[in-house]
């Protein structure tokens, strides 16, 4: 089994920190994406899309796309669990692992991806067609931004972490989604202070270094 | 427990056909959006991202983004198997359905969401600010639909479903993607016969027309 990952990219991160929540160690190859890595004939024979994390099986076989692969681990060693032990919280770590890539997560991707000058004229990732990058869209995603603390903000005064009174995968998105923001120069206000003592808590966390 | 649905809606006929699949019948609430009924002090008291659909359970807590609602129904009756039975299958079916959402059904949203004279000033879903479209978004998506059907008529050429030999969430996320392609004039090319072949076999099932 491998794990083809860029360690300076958010998806891949994620995966290794739900490796280390875990204490699964597993074998990584790192693809640089700026210098074209993951669309070279080489790597888009292992995975058409051209994306990473990728993890290949002994079999040949792959599965991408972060949280399938760590829906696979979480299959694999049940413990300690990350999505949900029951039909109500499995749903409810996916519900808020969902609000945390859609409304936080792909708005600072975006951001990104229309303004990072190495990807000027890819502006999709993976092995998509050679796309401009649309200014707009990255004022889009500043604007959609502060909505999405605001609603972690709220989820936070209630509760320890994002889905509920432990720590999740819905944490881990939100952890890398946070530090992410920070490439496209985007902080979280001092106002929020659920959200401050939240990221504390989790930056603690021996994983967060994964 | 109640279904907050909008008959026409791409996202809600998923979880719809997931429920005819099941054979689960629940009540449900139409909300119409292009109305701005999602919008509205009581639907947000209900749902503050202002998305249907939204699953409310008897305790007044809410489950919202379709694939945690179909989860949670995977979890409360478990066949007929929709989401996976080992690791292994979970973490495939949730990869395609993922390639999906992220290839397909977002591309497709992204073209109706810039372009639909009713979201002229709120292209971004539920409770987001007002913001106008973006005309250059709509052509991406467009670019990249076709590169979302050459994908599944390669994985169709050797698999009788999205995910594998059987029917599962991902074939319904992807047959609702075809069905809303066609909002926005988007049809799978005649050469896409695996496609079509697929298509004709999903659609025929008695949950389709859910």
């Amino acid at each position: 089994m491998i794990l083809y990952d860029m360690v300076q990219a958010p998806n891949p991160r994620r995966v290794r920190i739900f490796l280390a929540e875990k204490g699964i160690e597993i074998e990584r190859v790192e693809i640089d994406i700026p210098a074209g890595q993951n669309r070279t004939p080489e790597y888009l024979a292992i995975n058409p899309r051209g994306v990473v994390p990728t993890l290949r099986l002994d079999d040949g076989s792959i599965i991408d796309e972060s949280i399938a692969i760590c829906r696979y681990f979480e299959g694999l060693q049940a413990e300690p669990n990350l999505m949900g032990r029951d039909a109500r919280e499995a749903a409810t770590i996916e519900m808020w692992q969902r609000h945390v890539e859609f409304d936080g997560m792909f708005q600072v991707a975006s951001i990104f991806r229309n303004t990072a000058p190495h990807f000027a004229a890819r502006a999709h990732p993976g092995s998509a067609p050679d796309l401009p990058q649309i200014a707009a869209l990255a004022e889009r995603g500043r604007a959609l931004v502060p909505r999405f603390f605001d609603m972690l903000e709220k989820q936070l005064a209630n509760n320890a972490f994002v889905a509920g009174d432990r720590f999740t995968v819905a944490d881990i998105s939100a952890l890398v989604t946070v530090d992410f923001a920070r490439w496209v120069k985007v902080r979280v206000p001092e106002s929020c202070v659920q959200l401050h003592r939240w990221y504390a808590a989790v930056s603690a966390r021996p994983s967060a270094a994964a």
